[in-house]
């Protein structure tokens, strides 16, 4: 089964729902034009269809291969990954004058879902490598960028994350990985660092490995630790003395090699200071945040085209007001019917989120007004864990619901679909989990600015309400009703959380982290329906995708969006009755 | 991870929830007392510790192996299958007279969980021959009673179900296999079968296979099938011209031989007479549909109690509110627990709900009274679809929740976790996609005898919402009023599925199926709460257990009966609103 990059629904979400027209207002990105966006979807649509997109089955079947301390990748990795470098998508997203394309994050985030869609395996790498480059680029010396970041944004050389250590999975403070001080103001890196991405392969020249470590006398916990860059290839051509001593046998993502990294003495280069490398740590994982999320956008998007091509091929059984004669494709069954839209609607509602957010990344940054880029940083910190957390469940859903319409074909490995799922069930886990973000969105983001996000959210949402409700369509209006059904629910949840004590927060994160993302899914959704209808009325566009985004909306509204009182009696359940459950601790 | 029968569990289930004294009042089964029951539950917990649970692995990782039509089980599996039949387990259901035990089918259903949850590639092979000794003895003659129900009841012989053919799945109708008659009476069968469960084995003497085939000028579609006994071995001692010509490489159960089977003339013998195979087929597939159900039960506990031991064992972290130096266990933080509840919650919820029916149906067959055993009939009717779809959307739903606990480990196959998702997740699709359990539920069971399985439904969670609202323990009260609402929600969308046209009803199955499940799943933990409650006034069991009960009723109810009124407004969107978000049909 092949991919098809969903251009229409990422330029519709571009230009209508994510707004980026405040984007080219900045004058930060000059060759930000509807024209170069254009081209620039659709070349990278090629490279995902054509490219990437027949691998993801091949790297599914052969896994990685490590023998002497070198991975292969499966069969079409590296080429794929000449013609990755070839087309300079790597640098895509980062200044023209660092030798990147000087594009938004938001350009970056489309191309990416495409990317992952093809193939998620692939698609880790360089993502990886955003990261690398972003902890430079925010953390690094002149002569360290110098150094590495030409060859990490062409995509000639690739990074890798070193976080994890057995004992320390999502608290990263308990690790323990050495780094001693050499007399020429380098560090000697030991220690073993486990679940590494794209930690050895065969498709860059180089890998530079980002490490976490503890230098002599470091204060405990996440204060004393730091971070390192440490080169497969030193500077001067020889061999740093670091391997790959194991690759995993997981559930999926088998193209993609998950490592054991062993560091014995390796030279490495502080960067961002001693002891301040948790500060270096979320530069590169907010970033991986949000693209993780993307990557859960595109494993749906996958999983659902492939779903809706069975649903049309497929025929059985006789469909109720169908025409023509049995048997009819399955895709005319009511039920079947529900579940892809279902499929579609949180689909485009998890795209909403994370392009938003990566506008809001972009404004963050570029914004002309000071209160505007602050604002925008708030938004971005907001939507950050919700892009991650709401949109790989989804990933996993609709993945799990791609099987479903498969029937008894879907449990079939030549099939593909369950591929989809396996593929899909890393993206709640891996950079920090979703009770993780749910944590991070009641914990710090909550107060954030004495509740400011939350605030401006709030105000944003109750526009769109108002939008909906004084509009001509007759469906615009009773979805501003649920949309505001929704938003009470979540102004009583965040009234609640901000109320009571950690513990109960804490018990209530993850309905928490549920509600706003089917609120904020849902506001954007109902973003679109009004955009739509506007094209209706000025003749823009295609009409029948503009009806189609009122009706997503509105399927979504009974569907998802009614659900959000429900989660507020979830979110205020309180930690005393989960603890009377008991099992006896 | 090793599997621990839920002992407690399923005792609590059999005498407080699902009410087993009425069966035994009945006199239908004189051994059926407390101590038997106990004994027969704890020889089946060995059993399915100690022989199935460490097989499971091994199953998993071995797959199954065609060589010239032969099909290798794992290894182990043939000699565990041999202490299955010592054991006398197969015929533990099924009536004295005929070589069985003797016992209710509701006892049965409790020892099949517990070898599904230790197993469920070798469970299968079991699984598969009830359904042939349930046909056989509904609707066989004396003479195929004579040839093959003892072999069939002691499991020296295994039994198949041959429905599906690549174009015949859920619409069993479209079936081509052709049965020609023999001049002896008998029939030549010819023909292919798709995706036969244990079709081919070394792990019984002979294997039955149940086949759904065409006579010469029968009707078209479900109304000209007939089934036939299709033996491996001939009375005679003769093999028949049959063979499996395929292995699948599934998701999951690797143990356990999905085959592709070739029928070339081979020889067979009418059951249930001619055009009759659609009625025999319903006999194989309710039992089968509930038992699939418990499946659902039985993985989730097994995912559940590996996620539990994990999350009592693995230290990351400080948790709050929690004494002893950190790093602390994970169950210590607030969001594991929540989890670990809700897990627990619907595995209780489900297994009731499986329970109950299988009291309904031994109480169907042998209630003293014809009105009481037609109303067992109608509730073993509702619930059977209930049973089927929610419990495996359950399993699904918790072996997923168990590879989150995990973290990163939960995505590396050597923990184990991941298995059981990939095994769960073939339960929601065969045995008629739990769509097609949905169909039913709102289509043939919603009017059965004028609504009176809904009405008598309802008659009953009022009599316990009646016991929680006026009992003296302060978490009770709330409790019926969180059922009332339930159940509210229940009535309004009856009320409205009655109202509407097939294709508004057929749009609403799922989630209607969904409301179900819940309400009656809530309904069940509430039973067990008054019981619970009862316990502890009369100081009755483990005090701990019982608070466990009310605790988890009330977790539930918070967590997951909440839902109902937002399914309804889902039930009740129609099939315009579907229809408008298009996909080109």
């Amino acid at each position: 089964m092949t991919y098809r990059a969903p251009l229409d629904e990422l330029r519709f979400t571009l230009e209508e729902v994510a707004a980026v027209e405040g984007l080219k207002a900045t004058g930060a990105f000059p060759d930000f034009t509807s024209d170069l966006t254009a081209a620039i979807l659709e070349e990278a649509a090629k490279l995902a269809e054509n490219v990437l997109s027949p691998l993801n089955r091949v790297g599914d079947a052969e896994h990685c291969k490590l023998e002497n301390g070198a991975v292969t990748t499966p069969t079409g990795f590296p080429a794929a990954y000449a013609q990755f470098v070839e087309g300079g998508w790597q640098g895509l997203q980062f200044p023209a004058e660092l030798g990147g394309m000087g594009l938004p994050r938001a350009l970056g985030v489309a191309v990416l879902e495409m990317i992952q869609g093809a193939n998620l395996s692939f698609g880790l790498g360089p993502m990886l490598t955003y990261g690398g480059i972003e902890a430079l680029i925010a953390h690094g010396t002149d002569e360290q960028k110098e150094l590495y970041l030409g060859k990490l944004l062409t995509g000639e050389w690739s990074a890798t994350m070193n976080l994890t250590e057995p004992q320390a999975g999502s608290d990263v403070g308990a690790l323990r990985t050495r780094a001693e001080p050499n007399a020429d103001g380098s560090w000697a890196i030991s220690g073993q660092k486990i679940f590494i991405t794209w930690g050895e392969h065969d498709c860059a020249e180089n890998i530079i490995h980002l490490v976490l470590a503890r230098t002599p006398g470091s204060p405990e916990g996440t204060k004393g630790i730091s971070l390192f860059i440490v080169p497969k290839i030193l500077p001067d051509g020889s061999r740093n003395d670091l391997r790959a001593i194991g690759v995993e046998h997981k559930l999926g993502i088998h193209g993609s090699p998950t490592c054991t990294m062993e560091y014995t003495g390796a030279t490495g280069w502080l960067i961002g200071g001693e002891n301040a490398g948790m500060r270096c740590m979320f530069t590169m994982m907010n970033s991986a945040r949000l693209n993780v999320g993307v990557q859960g956008v595109g494993i749906a998007e996958r999983a659902f085209q492939q779903a809706l091509a069975y649903a049309q091929d497929r025929k059985q059984g006789r469909a109720i007001d169908t025409e023509g004669p049995a048997p009819h494709a399955i895709i005319h069954h009511p039920d079947i019917k529900r579940t892809l839209s279902l499929m579609k609607a949180k689909i485009a509602a998890s795209r909403a989120i994370c392009v938003s957010c990566a506008v809001a990344t972009d404004m963050a940054e570029h914004a002309e007004d000071a209160d505007e880029r602050a604002a925008a940083k708030r938004r971005e910190e907001l939507l950050t864990p919700v892009a991650k957390a709401w949109s790989t469940d989804i990933g996993v859903e609709v993945a799990s619901l791609g099987v479903q319409v498969h029937g008894g074909m879907g449990y079939i490995e030549e099939t593909g679909a369950a591929q989809h799922l396996r593929d899909a069930r890393i993206t709640p886990i891996y950079e920090g989990t979703n009770a993780i973000q749910a944590i991070d969105l009641v914990g710090r983001k909550l107060n954030m600015d004495g509740g400011a996000a939350f605030d401006e959210l709030f105000s944003d949402i109750g526009q769109t309400i108002e939008a909906c409700t004084t509009s001509s369509h007759p469906d615009l209006p009773p979805l501003g009703d649920r949309l505001q059904d929704s938003l009470d629910a979540m102004r009583e949840a965040v009234d609640w959380l901000k109320e009571v004590d950690m513990k109960d927060r804490l018990a209530g994160a993850t309905p928490f982290l549920t509600l706003a993302g089917e609120t904020i899914g849902g506001w954007l959704l109902c973003v679109g329906a009004v955009a739509a209808r506007r094209r209706q009325k000025e003749n823009i566009g295609d009409p029948a995708f503009a009806a189609q985004r009122i009706a997503l909306a509105n399927f979504y509204a009974e569907a998802v969006m009614t659900l959000a009182p429900s989660r507020v009696d979830d979110v205020t359940m309180g930690s005393e009755m989960i603890d009377e459950v008991g099992f006896g601790v």
